[in-house]
């Protein structure tokens, strides 16, 4: 049985990292159909310090508790519950945004979002793959339709949904291409069996992308950086090339449509929080088989304390690039 | 039989409308799976003065004629053509463009570009319907692959391929919703059978458009304008919403990419020429329902004789927002 109250990160308003702080609140009990983890790891997104700091497209009712992913136990199932039981060992990802986050000693997720760990992956690592995984997931599968065989370009492969479209890419029959800034990035990046990375930063390296990938382009363009990036894939894109969107500072970019029209290119966003119950269901089928076959591989940056949940935040706010790989707090 | 030289518009070098002229030049054979037709009409597009003037993406071999739409008789057949015989009374839509135009007393075709024009369309509506009817087919089923019983929002929907989607989407049970800059424009929209007609050129009526289709939005943008409107495309679509962008002056906007991620939404553009062959088949299977069935009704601005080919193409380019009805050479 889960203790009465627990210890959770809460902020009662928006602002930036310091907003959030530690207090002690009841244990939410599950409900039908609903599963109570006992956290031992949470996932740091991006996405929690953006729904933090902004009065954006999102609005949670406060005081809220950040976080859409972590590992841990299953401490107690609602009524008609089958495919987990108390004990199990599992990760958790929401597939919508609540005010009852992860960053807390229990969470109440729904059946659906909570999937079995299998052995030999790290409940740290169970923490760091729920949203990046489901991303890189829903962006091939659900936002451009990818077919195996087909040729991906990763810009900006080497943070985590990056890495994850790179693996599962290379998993299911892709030809896969990234860039990365860094020299960490780019061996990362071939390591993870991209064919060919090319550095970002350098001058010129549009055409050296050209060059390798040869005449026909890549079918499909994964953005991540989509601020710095996005009239590049319009220039980049073949005809009928297809672009998901997924990174970006959110700020106004000046785009040249002609592009668009001219190569009747697919322009397009990935939100996993925007997937229906039927491309839910089908984003966590090949999100287990990739646990199952062992493609997914996440890379962990740092794990932070759970009362460093402050600098967490503040350190995911600083690397804009998403170049770097997963944080997450030990609750 | 066709007489050896023929008349035919001309230029040998791109420029302003003056570098057309009159020339006589040989008359073309029709090979194998070719139809030579007599040209009566032949329609004016917008593209055919972007080709004429502009050094970009699209470059055809010098001296080139103008145009990919006309009406006429069939002249001649080239070995193995079924669909047509000499004398037929046809529409011609190129799906690709040549050097060799429609501004010419002889126009060569591929057999599949070639329609039967049934009785009770005149050869001026003939020469009208080609490239603005095909573009919209193409927009509503391949660009955006709507279903009927879908909401469309045409953002310009006065002009030829802005009534064309109006009267398809009419047609096959679209529910259909447009705007115009002109008293005539909003009265050619409602009587085409659009639920609503809303002025952009009125402040404001984007919040009118908002409270019109209801909170769920229209499922599909058909984008005539994007030059002025994509923004507010993108604020306008609701989750998912498909937008398909036909026009615009090819200049830079800026836009805030923030809607197409939060939003999922799917931009596109839409270009007749792109098609594939499976999808030509398609397109005009469809135009030839829309001539049985009477759907198809173009609006006809103006019929210049050959000679003022160059005062056609100062007009059509003078029309920027294209929302006029089609101009129209008589051979």
């Amino acid at each position: 049985m889960a203790a009465a109250t627990m210890r959770a990160v809460r902020y009662s308003a928006k602002g930036p990292p310091s907003v959030m702080q530690l207090e002690d609140i009841p244990t939410p009990k599950p409900l039908t159909g609903e599963v109570l983890v006992r956290v031992e790891f949470a996932g740091v997104n991006p996405v929690d310090a953006k729904i933090r700091s902004s009065n954006g497209l999102l609005i949670l009712p406060l005081p809220a508790t950040p976080g859409k992913d972590c590992s841990g136990y299953v401490a107690e199932v609602g009524p008609d519950v089958t495919s987990v039981k108390v004990g199990d060992r599992v990760v958790v990802a929401d597939r919508v945004f609540r005010s009852g986050g992860t960053y807390a000693s229990y969470h109440v997720a729904k059946e659906e979002e909570v999937i079995l760990l299998p052995d030999g992956y790290s409940l740290e690592e169970g923490a760091s793959i729920g949203a990046p995984y489901l991303t890189a997931i829903r962006a091939i599968y659900h936002s451009v339709r990818g077919k195996a065989g087909e040729t991906i370009f990763i810009h900006g492969a080497s943070g985590q949904v990056g890495i994850a479209a790179v693996q599962l890419g290379v998993a299911h029959g892709f030809t896969v291409y990234g860039t990365a800034g860094t020299d960490e990035g780019l061996k990362r990046v071939l390591d993870n069996g991209a064919k060919a990375v090319f550095n970002h930063r350098k001058d010129g390296y549009l055409d050296e992308v050209k060059k390798v990938i040869g005449p026909n382009g890549p079918h499909i363009i994964i953005e991540l950086v989509a601020s710095t990036n996005f009239q590049h894939d319009l220039d980049l894109a073949p005809r009928r090339g297809r672009i998901a969107v997924i990174g970006g500072n959110g700020q106004p970019l000046s785009v040249n449509p002609a592009a668009i029209m001219a190569k009747e290119l697919v322009v397009t966003g990935v939100m996993v929080t925007g997937s229906t119950p039927e491309e839910w269901k089908e984003m966590t089928s090949i999100f287990r088989e990739g646990l199952a076959k062992r493609w997914i591989r996440p890379v962990i940056q740092k794990i932070y304390p759970l009362s460093d949940v402050v600098q967490a935040h503040t350190d995911i706010e600083a690397s804009a690039d998403g170049a770097q790989g997963r944080l997450v707090l030990k609750i």
